[in-house]
């Protein structure tokens, strides 16, 4: 009845569950538990549905959708590594390449670079999808952030100006979405959740 | 600098986030605890993604995606209904409609009608992007069922009777899918996770 092909593609829809138990640094908008990339990953999806008529190029939604569903499926190998953590981050390079070639290896081979590819292009930020994709990906935490009290950024002692210069592809891609990240930042410092040193 | 528009956009955004608390009666893989709509809806929306060769029309895969993404929204508000729970599909629609009336006025009129239509569109399961939709919906939780050793069924004393007129859409659209769920629900059967009355 099944074919290899189908096969494949179950064992990789069964694999990426994973997804579910990778947790984040930043937390519910409740402030309740940290999210998991599962959430993150729909939550990020969602916005860039609703959110297309800010991107300063015209975008492929369903690219940029496929993108946002699927731009951290390698942690589930790799781990999250925490956008702040600078360790983490010198070897989070060699770390989701070993999980990419483990799992899109899962997928039947045309497919697999396909999804391989989006991850790519989400990383390297140039095409318009792949800048606008990554606004979605920096203001979802920031929206999560502000409605939870800015407890993730306390717990880190987080600076103003690693969440500026991590959010700034935001304000180039839209002046409007840039705007409300700087109104956003400013109340935070006011706040003393983030530290402007 | 921010208009009543994204405004409303970014409190829709940040209201949504509620879905990470709607807990459904499906475990993880691992059966380690019941999974929760925002992880559903982006299990199911990558589905979609991956499955749609085996749609029998053409699909609009960025509407598909959309419909995948939002289909669950109005639970935020009106909870969970357990798919063979009878008593609460009597008063599902009431307590949905409800819901849907409160949540699509936080966004822009024209954004919360085409969010509220999808929605409708979705349940209403006539075009071929909500049959195919519907497949994807009704395909992850089979597949999480089954990993996690039945045992959301076992629990709920479930007859593969109900289960196989669920899934029905499924083998409607694809016969291809509809052998690889008939070859799981005999299986299941087999195991002892649901009941052949």
């Amino acid at each position: 009845m099944e074919d290899g092909r189908l096969t494949r593609q179950l064992a990789f829809l069964r694999e990426i569950d994973g997804m579910k138990k990778v947790a984040r640094q930043t937390l519910l908008a409740d402030g309740s538990r940290p999210e998991n990339d599962a959430e993150h990953s729909w939550h990020m999806a969602l916005c860039a549905a609703l959110l297309t008529e800010y991107a300063d190029q015209t975008v492929d939604i369903s690219h940029t959708l496929a993108m946002a569903l699927g731009h951290d499926l390698i942690e589930i190998y790799a781990g999250d590594t925490y956008a702040y953590d600078d360790a983490g981050n010198a070897t989070k390079a060699a770390r989701e390449k070993a999980a990419a070639d483990r799992l899109y290896a899962l997928l039947p081979a045309e497919q697999g670079a396909y999804w391989r590819g989006l991850w790519e292009e989400f990383d390297a930020m140039e095409t318009p999808e792949a800048r606008y994709a990554n606004v979605c990906d920096r203001l979802q935490p920031l929206l999560l952030n502000m409605a939870s009290g800015g407890k993730s950024w306390v717990r880190h002692g987080t600076a103003v100006s690693r969440v500026r210069a991590r959010t700034r592809i935001i304000g180039e891609v839209s002046p409007a979405l840039g705007a409300w990240v700087e109104e956003q930042l400013a109340q935070a410092v006011r706040n003393g959740w983030l530290k402007d040193e």
